[in-house]
């Protein structure tokens, strides 16, 4: 069943610090060209002053601005992201109180599956707003992936960024927006392979110490998760492409979750993905998490790259270990 | 439009470790008998080995036996939890792994509008399961709030409880089970009346000091929130009652957040619930955040207070500060 949902206008913010590779080189003192080689990552932007709310709230604006809309248009905002502002309330609210609507009264919550938060809060949003409980809809995510680094695992240090994206999604009038599928699975076998084991009620702040401060910070099996994902990914691509009877070929363009350059390498030989049909952003932004597809959706958008009508794949991987796809007609 | 959306079980799980009001009056140090005259808590669990995975499975399992179903039977795992086992991944990935189903490819993440989580992702999942997306959806709230008092604040470390509560939602295939209406606002004007300040990118666990200590903790304005609830309240039940032309006589139970027992006078009171019509299940748990509204679900279908085609309407106010609720006939 196809989905009367169309994307009405996206935004981005990033923060002003941005790291170039050679920074970070010096940084991890590494040899300069290390990250660059590693990761591919040219820049990356860390927030200084800025919080996530304030970022979304930022990205929030633009993406209304881009679909002509005021904030009194929008009826439900979801806050998609994988790294939390405080522990309570939800982010979605400190968004809401950040775009100086505190006395609206639109329903803010938050939805969360790592990095595919935004293809997970999208994907139960759009059935909200094809049945028409909500007219529109603002999803932003917004990572803080620099407060949660471990400097000693160089290589996972190297890959992220921070940065917010938003995207407003209302009912489809016209006889084209569309979603036509979306899908998500989760193999929680991997649910150790990235993580953060501290900070949550399994082992509180108040635990911190010198020795156990590494459980505190982003802990990735790079290895583990691509052997897992080379194995899972090409079946659950698969799946969606026969869920609908279409062939990757059929697609303008498949904007991925920007997990590493390795990660992109493996969708374009695994899944035959053509070079000019996947939107890479990787080199200027980073892995910023959950903010990573709408970001690259939203570059997308602004470069021309995919226009009304056109057949647009959005396909990804979290911790968890999840995969998540969602196949439209922009 | 109703939804054709039943509830085919519930399940609960209580940690073994029972602190009795006397108890909590020790703990507290404070007079005998002052926790009962404040909160009217009888007796709340605390988690001692288990964790909030281990709870959450414990409590699907007996919801999956209520339902006569097979977790094979399941093709969605949502946790609808306030408190978070640990910051990656969500914990929908880790109950899935705590209920031995690592490979089943199930989707498992998170919705979190504090203690509201549960109204939240039974209303946004309730649509997926009515559209035929998901055939059954299990929706677990599971909730350490042990890890997260503040000893200082006597009246709010009094009040909470930790467990969990488990809700298997399935299409109706009868004339009977519906989801009338639901609706949530969000008012931020009072996000900061009941908070946890650090442990996520604001105030990363790394900033824990015994000066900052408190900023860890939960912290509650409860006279804040009080006024806003009572402000707020009347008019969103109103609301309610008027999307489906309804009175408050119209509901066989009303089952509220168990915020606290003043919250429960409050309800009664101003919105005009009879006592016969109050599911109040705060005496023998505490406050167990958003495990709260799905327990009192499953406590009345288990002492036989709702029956089948009998109308329940699910209330309750949250940090952010939300209001949510959900009508239908059970």
């Amino acid at each position: 069943m196809a989905l009367r949902v169309r994307i009405a206008g996206t935004g981005t913010y990033l923060p002003e610090c941005l790291i170039t590779d050679a920074e970070m080189d010096a940084r991890l003192q590494v040899k300069p060209g290390w990250v660059n080689k590693k990761t591919n990552v040219v820049k990356r932007h860390f927030i200084q002053n800025e919080t996530a709310s304030r970022m979304g709230a930022k990205a929030a604006r633009r993406a209304l601005d881009a679909a002509g809309l005021e904030f009194a248009q929008i009826d439900c905002l979801v806050c998609t992201s994988a790294t939390m502002e405080q522990p309570i309330p939800c982010t979605a609210s400190l968004i809401q109180k950040a775009l100086g609507q505190e006395q609206s009264g639109v329903p803010s919550f938050d939805v969360n599956s790592t990095c595919l938060s935004f293809v997970a809060g999208l994907d139960m949003m759009s059935y909200m707003v094809h049945a028409g409980r909500y007219r529109r809809v603002l999803l932003i995510a917004t990572e803080v992936a620099s407060k949660g680094l471990n400097w000693q695992q160089k290589e996972s240090a190297a890959l992220f960024g921070d940065g917010a994206a938003a995207v407003v999604i209302e009912r489809s009038e016209d006889d084209c927006s569309r979603i036509l599928h979306a899908a998500m699975e989760t193999y929680s076998s991997g649910a150790h392979y990235s993580e953060i084991r501290g900070g949550g009620s399994a082992m509180h702040a108040s635990k911190y110490t010198e020795a156990t401060a590494a459980d505190y910070l982003f802990d990735m099996n790079g290895e583990a998760i691509f052997r897992m994902a080379s194995k899972l990914l090409p079946d659950f691509l698969q799946g969606m492409l026969g869920a609908t009877g279409s062939r990757i070929g059929d697609y303008r363009l498949v904007i991925p979750h920007q997990g590493s350059a390795m990660a992109m390498r493996l969708l374009r030989r695994k899944l035959g993905i053509a070079e000019e049909q996947l939107m890479y952003i990787t080199p200027d932004h980073g892995n910023t998490i959950a903010a990573s597809i709408p970001m690259g959706l939203h570059e997308a958008i602004r470069q021309g790259r995919i226009q009304r009508g056109d057949r647009v794949l959005l396909l990804g991987t979290s911790a968890g270990f999840s995969m998540g796809g969602i196949d439209f007609v922009y």
